[in-house]
């Protein structure tokens, strides 16, 4: 049998300050928001995950093969996607790539994927030693077999990590069964739907005329023309709001809103449906439709969220191959000022809208998001998003925005993950960096400490709720 | 009676360094800074509260009314400035003003309005509780009654605030009446005005004509041209310059300083009396009139101030109704390094000129401008201004500069305030910030305690002073 | 005799963060790398001071002649390289030189210089007391004194510093004649040069022909047009591999890496021999010799150092007088995410590239460079550069970029100096900086201490060994 490699334990002070006072401090507010159920509103794990309610596997099904964060990582050293998932038509070899993942272990030092990880692995699956080449089988059967586990299945994880409520992200066209079948099982929206229009943003992409097929077949209506398109896509909206949505969800490589006249709008619909549309009308398209989307959120009440600064798919290659979404997504500098000037002037005091936006480019949350968020009634700043989703990262964030923001014009922790089992540890350590930078400010005679706690609850619990509302409707 | 809400103290450490040992070095050097005068060369308050020397009537019209960091964060927040001030036409109701800003105390937690406030409050007005909605009322009898004191008066607390000189920002037609009455009365130079000529810049503004008929009506000369337009503004210079005056003030979007041939400065400045002047040739010559301050600076011994950086009045409609400067002047990235170079290369050298410039890109300090600023005579790194006056704004912004500039190519601390009531408390907290991160080079080992204390004190006092000299004119 | 200045000393804890319990941790990790050997990959010492291995004469032509950090700072403060250096065409009065320096030592307080001097001089050289104008005198003469002992010599000091390898940047079309001497006389490559090219580049540069003749005489071969360009500079890289380089080095104002198509090259490359390139064509061509550079050390196996974003010689008129690297190079903003995708889509996952990249702008270490290092295998982020090369400058890089590239994405410490004697004070304030951080992340709980120790050695010693590996020739 392989010696048991070093131990694995998670410390109760972990990722807290390091000074002993201040960390002090901190803990005594971790004890009131640790326990805080789970507010998870912008969540990528699949509705069918819910709905199947089967087992995970293995941990290389669960963490490795769905997880960009650690993929990117092994392939930066040379372990390509191939090597480690094997051919991408065939079935993973779960065990090799699980130990070639544990033969690396060290690539992760002082990365959150390790954090995470090792929250998991120790808090929720009861492992004690680290991933190690020696230990790689046994944490695999170990891992397998607790997974195995009725109380391991996706349903009842949700309870087990405290989550309250978890939505997906849906594309429009989306019909939604997962949702109404799990409402009906779990009493209520506990796995409410996103509304995702992106794909169909996409004029001058090749398969653009099948995803507009697909918006056509569920809005049961044909679209020959941007009013059709429009009236399809609110159609849309409300068949995700009559499944407990709360929230929309927007890309976009730029923070351009600049909207089109509408004669402009039509005329570079017809192109788009004649196969002629460009690449740059399909920005300005894009720009054009995130200042509609806001309109709409004002009408129907859906919370929008934006989240720009990302160009996608790097690599035509990576993506041939491999589909979206496997950490060739790379950020750019962003002018958020100049870009949402348009729909903040148009909506940022309309009641009721709520606009969260989410960043990669940590230089505009002092610059530019901070103060935008610190004046428009409407703007909310969303959480550290992606690569800034770390306890350092985190802190920064809080540094940065809080003097032009304050605490009330931020949503609180909202994570964006498809790994599903990372979401305890994703929230937990929002609430450790938090408690520590609140800790600050009480050490630092800013804050009382019975202020400091309140603000605690309100990041962990109260501003997320607040920041996705239900919506009301009659009839 | 209404009970009494959470006490307000102001705690000797407030603000240093968490770290005992640290803390203990940073109060050290405090000790030999927290007593120095004031040096406020970069103020807005206006003259005429010195000349009229009013008490302040209540405390919303102090605190609340003119200060934008106030009404944004409420604004943020759903309380509109209608709702929060009343009608821009009539006056206000100052007590239900206050209410309001008490009862939603909890949204400045962490930012520096907060700081400033508690500051002024216990420590300058006596105020022994937190502002809430059950000491709402209370506060303001109280704080009122003492307003209403002789020594509250503006210019005791000139006195009260130890504050050496303060500079005001006059328009470049203003006759500086107030400003010869006040050195009659309070023998010397001791609030003197400075040179801020933005609003002849703006030759595409449809009221520049009118603007540019009130130079005309201080120089007492006609500007039919570009050559008069600069010896108009030539002699206002001289104007200040008799009045006291040290420096100028300067605004613009970008960093541009890029000049224009005569003959084109000339041209365009026709078009611009024709009314006929571009939005693209407002920023041309903007640009090139930085480049012609600087020269005239060099001239006559004014020291340049120039805070490019902000898009002003965001809200057109907002300007419309309130004004300018109530909080919807926003952040861009911006590129000093390419955009000062002309100005840097004419007169980067030039002995005697001081140019002191301001950002609010943070991004900015280590990469541009301490850099320059660490090569160029001339150029003076100016205190993190408006969204960076803070406690830990005023921390990165030490840390990102001092490797490529010292300390001895940035001002110290300049405040940027029409609050005047805060000013004490913004020098304050910078000598608290300066003496933290003084400490902990001290801490580590990369600074002895006397250079260190020798830093603070320039810092707080020498510096300041020596980048805005009196002008010496014979005559 | 002068009065006695104040005592320099080094204290064994300088530079360690200042909570005591993270500072014994980190004094632990320190224990184990600051023993270890200096690999110093990118280094700008001219090889012949080592083939003369004359004696340093005195501090003035040892320390401040050469080093811009230096002249820059005193010159921002009035002290203009003439007054400081004397007249270019005469030889330096070191002694008054030095005297001006000493006089001036505060103006370096809390910056590198002061930092890397005090190590040099205390621990190099034995100095006692700080550089005043009471001591200037005596420290000329102890130094000077010590400085002509056999054992402070050039060849000797790379033992007393414990250099293992130590690299010289050198023009394509140098002979390396004092390569080849010192190989022979040091026994093995334990300086080998290093290949830039960039003089060739600039094929708008009025005397780009010249340097073209000279590659043409070192390459003994006509270069009549684009593919005898490319075989000459192919030529020199097998000679320089030869002579036992391991690396190029690139300067480029932009990211930029695109390739111009082969018609395209040659077309803009005959223009450059006529005269007629503009600066345009130059900095397209410029990007796409980048982009051929990264072809060849794919095929040749030279490691590509890449450090874009300094606007070269600011100042024309002082590089007239001074020529290059005196201190008025600017950075820029960069945009590497766009810049570098040509490259990086062509040869980001050639096996066995690989491609080093810098950057003066600190926005981008945790937005663009660590997630493109961080997926890229071909790419590493080099050290923290120039004006960044700082105590706090490298702790700020540690915790932007760990989070998406780990510490096995990073080249561990490169020096980039042409101060010989700073190199120990370098290397040693890196280790400082990496063991504080990683005791960060040991006293957080987010590190054992064994993998941090760890760690540390890697950053310290095996990862620019391994980032810089010798090339390996058949024949």
């Amino acid at each position: 049998m392989n010696p048991a490699a070093a131990p694995l334990e998670l410390h109760p002070d972990r990722a807290l300050p390091a000074e002993p006072g201040v960390r002090a401090i901190a803990r005594e507010i971790l004890t009131e928001t640790e326990p805080l159920p789970i507010v998870s509103m912008h969540g990528h794990v699949e509705v069918s995950v819910f709905v199947a309610d089967a087992p995970f596997p293995d941990p290389a099904t669960l963490f490795i093969r769905p997880d960009h964060y650690l993929t990117r990582m092994l392939g930066s050293q040379g372990i390509g996607r191939r090597e480690l998932l094997g051919d991408p038509e065939r079935p993973l070899d779960a065990r090799a790539t699980w130990r070639l993942f544990c033969e690396n272990w060290r690539l992760f030092r002082g990365t959150p994927t390790r954090y995470w990880l090792e929250d998991v692995l120790a808090g929720v699956l009861g492992v004690t030693e680290q991933p190690a080449a020696t230990s790689a089988d046994r944490l695999f059967d170990q891992v397998s077999a607790r997974l195995a586990e009725p109380g391991f299945r996706p349903v009842a994880l949700l309870d087990r990590f405290g989550i309250e409520i978890i939505s997906t992200t849906d594309a429009a066209w989306d019909d939604l069964a997962g949702h109404q079948e799990l409402a009906r099982r779990l009493g209520g929206s506990r796995v409410p739907p996103t509304f995702r229009p992106d794909a169909l943003l996409a004029v001058a992409a090749p398969d653009w005329r099948q995803r507009l097929a697909r918006l056509e077949a569920a809005a049961e209506r044909e679209v020959g023309d941007y009013d059709s398109f429009l009236s399809a896509l609110e159609d849309r909206r409300e068949h995700f709001i009559a499944a407990g949505a709360r929230a929309t969800d927007h890309a976009a490589v730029s923070a351009d809103t600049t909207p089109l006249g509408r004669a402009d709008a039509s005329r570079l619909f017809a192109r788009a449906l004649a196969g002629e549309a460009t690449a740059a009308e399909q920005q300005a398209f894009w720009a054009h439709m995130i200042f509609e989307f806001a309109r709409m959120s004002c009408r129907d009440g859906l919370t929008m969220q934006f989240h720009p600064g990302s160009l996608r798919d790097y690599l035509p290659s990576v993506h041939d191959t491999w589909g979206p979404d496997v950490g060739y997504d790379l950020p750019v500098a962003m002018d958020y000022t100049r870009g949402l000037r348009p729909l903040l002037e148009a909506f940022g005091h309309q009641p009721g809208f709520r606009f969260i936006v989410f960043t990669l480019d940590e230089d505009t949350f002092s610059r530019e998001l901070a103060p935008l968020a610190g004046v428009f009634p409407a703007m909310r700043l969303g959480a550290p998003w992606w690569f800034l989703d770390t306890r350092d990262g985190m802190r920064r964030y809080r540094e940065a925005v809080t003097d032009a923001a304050g605490f009330y014009n931020t949503t609180g922790f909202v994570d964006d993950t498809r790994a599903f089992c990372s979401i305890p540890a994703r929230h937990n350590l929002a609430r450790r960096v938090d408690a520590g930078f609140l800790a600050g400010l009480v050490a630092e005679h800013r804050l009382p400490l019975d202020e400091a706690v309140e603000t605690a609850v309100d990041l962990a619990y109260h501003l997320p709720k607040a920041a996705y509302p239900p919506i009301a409707r009659q009839g």
